[in-house]
């Protein structure tokens, strides 16, 4: 259990926070912008605002990090959480816009389906944030997300098979596997954010 | 040299040396695979149930690692190695799965000879496993997998050349370098590995 | 700031030097190699022979630091600087290469663009190997390779959307892709050099 923390470290978890509550904002906006065709620009333009908010908290974070002279958890532990609830948010912002990119219309309804695993991982990692100030009620979180993770990884492989079915032409399934492998990285991140919190509670405990 | 250990340390040997072991019958069961079209549903079968085993040695090893005061090796070591060794898995039961989920038939010759690689592989780091205990005669074990991992990248840029030379269409090169993919990162695992004993035996010497 | 250095620990920053170098040179003979059709087989062996002279270098790195007690920089460092640095040549080379395997003409002019990056990150990488003696005037540097990644992002992407525009057909979708691919990656091992040395500054300073 960590002793008590000087207000300056307090700011972690508030930073922490605010970088996974992005990434619940970023995982809704992806859900609106696959099911609705005609504000597709828009929505990815929405995308991209948030990516930069995402890059200001993580560089926050840094900044944090290197002027504090106590940080609450190991230093690496604190640069692998902040990197990659950002690699998260990079893979939703480049989904969208290879969508727009690569000119694709109606996506395949697994597309859907692995938004709906990215908002439901986003949201208890949000939830779970503040609860690295205590380090309690922890474990749920990670087997959820793991959970999370392991069905993505079928709802991948469903979605590739289909892909090679011969229902799509080939440059249509280049265009739409780029789109899927970027659900599928960033629900892997999402995964590597649980093990990082994860191995924190392991240690602090 | 590291001094008299716990029983309790004993044990990290044993899970790696059964992990190592498990990418032994794992990267056989894929040679099979390969060669008996008929019996693939079946052998891939295997290979998930063989999957399942890994992951569970991977996390017996995490939980020893997270109960245990004094650890023979750095944590972090321990916890790369065993990663890498589970990688090494997910790569061969993927390369597997891939096969029949895309529906492929007869796969190029070359895929055969990565995975007599992969086997070499598996055999030989599953030989140098027990010897961590006293840290004595594993440079060769790296060596040869640095030249196994050398030789496996020379093939799947062969492969590659084949893929394109077109003599397969578009979207056969794209199922079939799915596969290739994932065979040639089980190789680039098990040199990581290696790479790993011997940071290990460098530190510990 | 580090203090005094013992004679042995200065060989890490003409290492450093020579390898970053090397990816002036590297970077150069990738763009002749684009540029110059007919001298293709000739430039890639070119690129195949740095690329070993790189690998030579990055074992001098490992050795060095295997049989140094004091180094001039956390351990880990020093081994994540050396293997980001030996990753941008084995992309580099990887490029040309698959050029040349997968039979390639004339290369889209966004390929150019993306070599004219990577001169230019390596110019400036090679600069500042020597400024890690005495950790000055750094920030300069890591500050313009993330300015360089990210517009070889927006140049890749734009690549990309040109791919899949309808201009090529699937196969040759792939095969340029491929290359795009490892000229994209190699950007980001520039910036994971920067990032190392950022992290270096800020902990020594």
């Amino acid at each position: 259990m960590p002793f008590s923390l000087t207000p300056k470290d307090q700011s972690f978890y508030r930073l922490f926070s605010a970088s996974a509550q992005n990434l619940v904002t970023a995982t809704d906006v992806l859900d609106e912008f696959l099911r609705e065709h005609t504000r597709r620009t828009e929505l990815a333009d929405r995308l991209r605002d948030l990516e930069h908010a995402g890059d200001q908290s993580t560089h926050a974070i840094f900044r944090q990090l290197n002027s504090s002279f106590v940080t609450p958890f190991d230093r690496e532990d604190i640069y692998s959480l902040a990197s990659h609830l950002d690699d998260v948010m990079d893979f939703v912002e480049a989904a969208a816009d290879l969508v727009v990119l690569t000119g694709l219309g109606t996506l395949p309804a697994e597309m859907n389906q692995q938004t709906a695993l990215l908002q439901r991982a986003a949201h208890i990692t949000a939830e779970a944030m503040p609860r690295l100030q205590t380090l309690k009620d922890l474990p749920d979180y990670w087997i959820e997300v793991n959970r999370i993770e392991n069905e993505a990884d079928k709802l991948y492989r469903r979605l590739l098979s289909r892909l090679y079915s011969g229902e799509f032409e080939a440059l249509e399934v280049l265009r739409l596997k780029e789109v899927a492998d970027q659900l599928e990285e960033a629900a892997d991140a999402f995964e590597k954010v649980a093990n990082v919190v994860e191995s924190i509670a392991v240690k602090e405990s």
